[in-house]
């Protein structure tokens, strides 16, 4: 999917949401777990009930290579699940990849050609050659870490670098990188204020934002601060939409809780 | 395997070898590609054929991710067959993991209890509470990125954060954290002269050491400045032991390579 085309989903949908499945068997409706794949099961309910309000689902590979061989077959269901029945949604590996060339490579072949997603985020850590491997496929999108939303983002990614906080570095390093119009930026919804500062950097770029909701992020000052004239914004939320209930109504409140984060979208967007 | 049990290993095998296990089907011996499984069969026979020369075996999770389901069986026959066969063998999931807090248990679950590797390597760029979940687990070690072997090592690894390096700052901010003793270090060879360095704020640390061989770095050199008391050094190899012929005789050509390597250490060890 282009960038185009995820804003064109973006306008007719009203809505910037991206709705990350980071399924965890303690925290599903029991009643799921008698079925033969009900990590599988549990997605295809929440994106049955919710693939009109969002423009992205994130399934976070962690949660899903926690139960080894059965996990990554949930993974592979859930990911052609969707590129089959909706291919207009963009889909994000949340996978937080990167290693030296050759590896990373292999990683963006997983998840880019495997497995058929639209992106995947990686770690800026080990700098160009560990993200120019993924930059390289067309029409695909490497989602990399800039400034995240825990409290560790304290101890390197704010840490002044020549006057400078090392995410700004980052930002501003990796626009001169090969194929960086392919990238987009991890940033933070707790961290609202620095949006005005990232925009200087990246103006143009897609932003993915975890921690609205669950993690006490502001969608309001976000869209204040971050949102460009393409939008530019990939709101996540993940517990707060798909844990929303973990009775038989579980889907049914999921839609709930997505369509009231889309409506107070499409008001901003408004 | 605790530490002092590592150290035992390498004082019985006099061997401080670690040897990577980055299988790519486009490298490997074309006879093994009819089997049903050519990256296991791959796997075994390296492993059958140096066991007694190595003191760890890093599977590169990467390669296995690449081929999708079939890949992640492959690797868990492969750890699995490390140890019921050999479990004196340090194991390293080389994975570069790192994310929020209940995400980064998902990952420590995944290898250190579903596929049971001694130890994983993460990324710090998320800072403590990506780290921390990881060494809550006892008699497991987690390696993390330090200063890498790669080009890109220098995009960030090395700025200057307040007169000090940035992989500097990593290194010391870690020594704070919850069981930081369960922490070893990803260190490359090619950068020997930093070694020293290194070892004023880590002295008792493992560090695991890519680079040497095929990326340019001496063994001698990594040895003369990063060895402790208790060795303290593993040095990993790959493409140089696994592919040292994609003849029949490949493993009995990666046992030469590796024999190669441990006369070296054992030279060294004296």
């Amino acid at each position: 999917m282009t960038t185009p085309e995820l804003y064109n989903q973006i306008q007719l949908k009203k809505s910037f949401l991206c709705i990350g499945l980071d399924v965890d068997l303690n925290k599903i409706p029991k009643h799921l777990l008698t079925l033969e794949d009900p990590i599988f099961e549990f997605n295809k309910a929440i994106i049955d009930a919710t693939h009109d309000l969002t423009v992205s689902y994130k399934p976070n590979t962690a949660f899903y290579e926690a139960y080894g061989i059965k996990g990554w077959m949930s993974l592979q269901k859930t990911i052609n699940y969707i590129n089959s029945t909706h291919p207009d949604i963009f889909t994000i590996a949340d996978a937080k990849r990167g290693d030296i060339g050759n590896t990373s490579s292999m990683y963006a072949k997983a998840f880019f050609e495997d497995l058929n997603f639209d992106s995947v985020t990686v770690a800026p850590y080990m700098g160009k050659d560990s993200v120019e491997p993924f930059l390289a496929f067309e029409n695909k999108h490497t989602i990399m870490l800039a400034l995240t939303s825990n409290e560790g983002a304290f101890d390197f990614q704010t840490l002044n670098v020549d006057g400078k906080e090392l995410y700004k570095q980052v930002l501003e390093t990796s626009k001169s990188w090969k194929n960086s119009e392919n990238l987009m930026y991890v940033v933070g919804a707790t961290k609202a204020e620095y949006f005005t500062e990232i925009r200087k950097i990246v103006p143009d770029s897609f932003l993915l934002v975890p921690g609205v909701g669950a993690q006490g992020g502001s969608l309001s000052e976000v869209c204040k601060y971050g949102m460009n004239a393409n939008v530019g914004l990939l709101i996540n939320s993940s517990r707060a939409i798909i844990y929303a209930s973990n009775g038989i109504d579980f889907a049914e409140k999921a839609r709930k809780e997505a369509l009231k984060m889309q409506q107070e979208m499409e008001g901003i967007l408004k």
